[in-house]
């Protein structure tokens, strides 16, 4: 096979098989296959897209590029959730350990922050000591031991998708949905999953800006999950603010740890019930909604799944007492206040996401220092009174400039009416 | 600048300026935009096609990443031909003499085979000793001192075109309209033309297969020589056959001499006085073409056009008394006869092409080595009688196992009809 030809076959709409795929992904791994050469196949399955079993073909390709995981779990239900990103998501710290005591096995592998988005790797890594690149074996033992564990994508794990990923974002050809969709479900499929709870955010602080487009998203995942046999549901959630009422990195942590000791905030409670009580539908370990989300509750109430969490940080190096210490030492903290009084009715959520990575909770350049002990406290929301002069947002961290540079950044970022704004529906659909 | 930016600009379909595309361009060149960006780019542009504007600014880009020569010449026309490529199509050896004789200045740069078409400069280097990389000081003072030269493009001239096009070459974006006019043109502009004539090859031994797609080019060729204040000037020919009676590297440039010799086949004269004419009218040396061709003839009657191409042979390093020995010296012939009486009524010229290839006349790869001994003489073309037994085609060269593999080739590449057939049409329009 000559890979220019193959360019060409896909570049004048024919549709490449198995076979082809599997050889250029092989030959990008190997790099047999020059890197001009594969942006050019990325520009042209850009323009032309990628038919069902192409889009298959190249998901099974990256996935044999790696490790592929079997958890000798016998009876045991292996499951995931995955968001497509936004701000202050800290879902996983919460649904992981409560879906964890609840017998669920739940080998997670996570991303680094994107663009104005936060990564769940980068908050995991603000606990002092905490490791997020396992091997594979290691990694099947904690799973063994405690059931669950969350990895940052080691060199192990589709390591083709990786290689992709990197020159997509360098090429222009991330926004592809057969290419977003085979890199977001290779890793899951590598994962040996038998279920996947998507929740696809959408709103002006989300990739995706409109339910259409989140549709569109969810059928391709979904179409891919059941070729792979992973059963998959999607949920759709307003990311029109952000998420809780902290942004950052170690204070994202420090607020699902709250929330699993019975003290978050309702939008997180609400959401982790959602999705959670999906994989136990799946799992057939409830049977209804209501019985799924009870038992949900009951697991931050008794305190099990608060335990979970403090298993993962220990089992994965974490220094959990060190963690809570450093929650209190807040160097610096300056606010945004209303100019008057009324009900916030909007928030550019977006422009927030890059006040965070200004502020060092994201980075610009793969070189760029995080800053974990910086972040925003969202002290109203939308739907809520504010009064002149009252304290919307608090920026607090280490670096001064940072947070006054941030600081300018958020001045226009959110609106205040003086009609009364009904509180936005969180659960799209 | 960002270079995922601009192609991301290009990709949805708006207009890059031309400080974008100068910045991409030279960035490409400096290596400081990786080639997985560039083919990218060039993949949004075989899609979205270029603007005129776009156009115009790539071409001047490609120039400026090169040296741009000045004649000193004031009162002297200075012009080039330009083909798009063929089969047996030698008439630069033919055609450049003639005009010098005349007073033309012709400074022309040309290129090696091409896919299954021949090479002006693997034809030149056929002459033993003769040089085709001449850098450009040299190439100015041959030019000042004997009236014209042909080398091959060096790293001195247009290094952007060579780069986008090795790249091109890779990733399968060869066949869009405005980089291949962009690659044609900078080259000529580079060359400080006053005039130009483009030789647009139709048929099934050339890369436009119909008139239609040739005059899309040709359209595009003239506005950007109008842009750059370049008198260009259009002739369709027909490559449904070969041109002349040889094809292969050292036979042309013997059936060349012949030509100026005033022992030459007929189409090569024709084409090479439709050719030259029109730069005898654009230079104001001839007032009609009648009078452009008589003058033509008459360098060829005088033998001043020969004489101006042995000078060349020489100014080059070339040894022209060992060329023409060398010429008699053909160790195996093979032949491919006619199995019945009439006349020849096609040619798949293309086939002809990949079997001079198989014979040494062509590469698959950059590294194959040339065989200058080998070629195909065309006994009878189009039009003619032959008889059965009668030789069709004569396979001459050094290597006997070569030619024989492209004799298995050449087998089903002429019909030979009962009826009567018309000797095809030479000049198109």
């Amino acid at each position: 096979m000559i890979p220019a030809k193959l360019i060409e076959k896909k570049r004048d709409g024919f549709e490449l098989n198995a076979k082809e795929i599997a050889w250029f992904v092989e030959g990008t791994v190997e790099n047999k296959i020059d890197d001009c050469q594969l942006s050019a196949l990325l520009m042209a399955i850009y323009f032309n897209g990628m038919s069902d079993l192409e889009t298959f073909s190249l998901v099974e390709s990256m996935v044999n590029s790696g490790k592929r995981f079997k958890f000798n779990s016998p009876g045991n239900y292996i499951a995931d959730k995955h968001s497509t990103g936004g701000i202050g998501d800290k879902i996983s710290f919460i649904l992981a350990p409560i879906l964890s005591s609840l017998g669920i096995i739940i080998p997670m592998i996570a991303g680094r922050g994107l663009a104005y988005t936060g990564g769940t790797i980068d908050k995991l890594e603000s606990i002092p000591n905490f490791q997020t690149s396992i091997n594979g074996k290691d990694f099947e033992s904690q799973i063994q031991n405690i059931g669950y564990g969350i990895i940052s994508q080691s060199s192990e794990i589709c390591p083709a998708d990786k290689k992709i990923y990197s020159i997509r974002d360098l090429t222009g050809t991330i926004p592809s949905m057969p290419l977003i969709c085979s890199s977001i479900m290779s890793k899951k499929i590598a994962e040996g999953l038998d279920g996947l709870i998507m929740d696809i955010k959408v709103g002006n602080g989300a990739f995706m800006k409109t339910i259409s487009e989140a549709k569109i998203l969810a059928a391709e995942l979904k179409k891919i999950g059941s070729a792979f046999k992973i059963k998959t549901d999607i949920t759709f959630s307003n990311m029109s603010q952000p998420l809780g009422r902290y942004a950052g990195l170690r204070c994202e942590i420090i607020e699902s740890i709250n929330c699993l000791n019975g003290d978050g905030p309702n939008d997180l409670i609400e959401l982790s019930l959602e999705l959670g009580s999906k994989i136990l539908l799946q799992s057939k370990k409830a049977d209804n909604k209501n019985e799924a989300k009870k038992k949900m509750l009951e697991t931050i109430k008794n305190g099990t799944a608060l335990k979970k969490f403090e298993e993962l940080i220990v089992a994965q190096g974490g220094n959990f007492e060190q963690l809570q210490m450093s929650g209190s030492r807040i160097k610096n903290e300056l606010y945004i206040c209303s100019d008057r009084d009324g009900y916030i009715s909007s928030m550019d959520t977006e422009k927030i996401g890059w006040a965070l990575v200004e502020m060092g909770c994201g980075r610009r350049r793969d070189k760029d220092l995080l800053d974990y002990t910086a972040g925003i406290k969202f002290n109203v929301k939308i739907g809520e009174t504010v009064k002149k002069g009252e304290k919307v947002y608090t920026l607090f961290g280490e670096n001064i400039k940072k947070l006054e540079n941030a600081k300018l950044m958020l001045h226009k970022t959110f609106k205040v009416s003086s009609e009364t704004i009904l509180k936005s529906k969180l659960i799209l659909c």
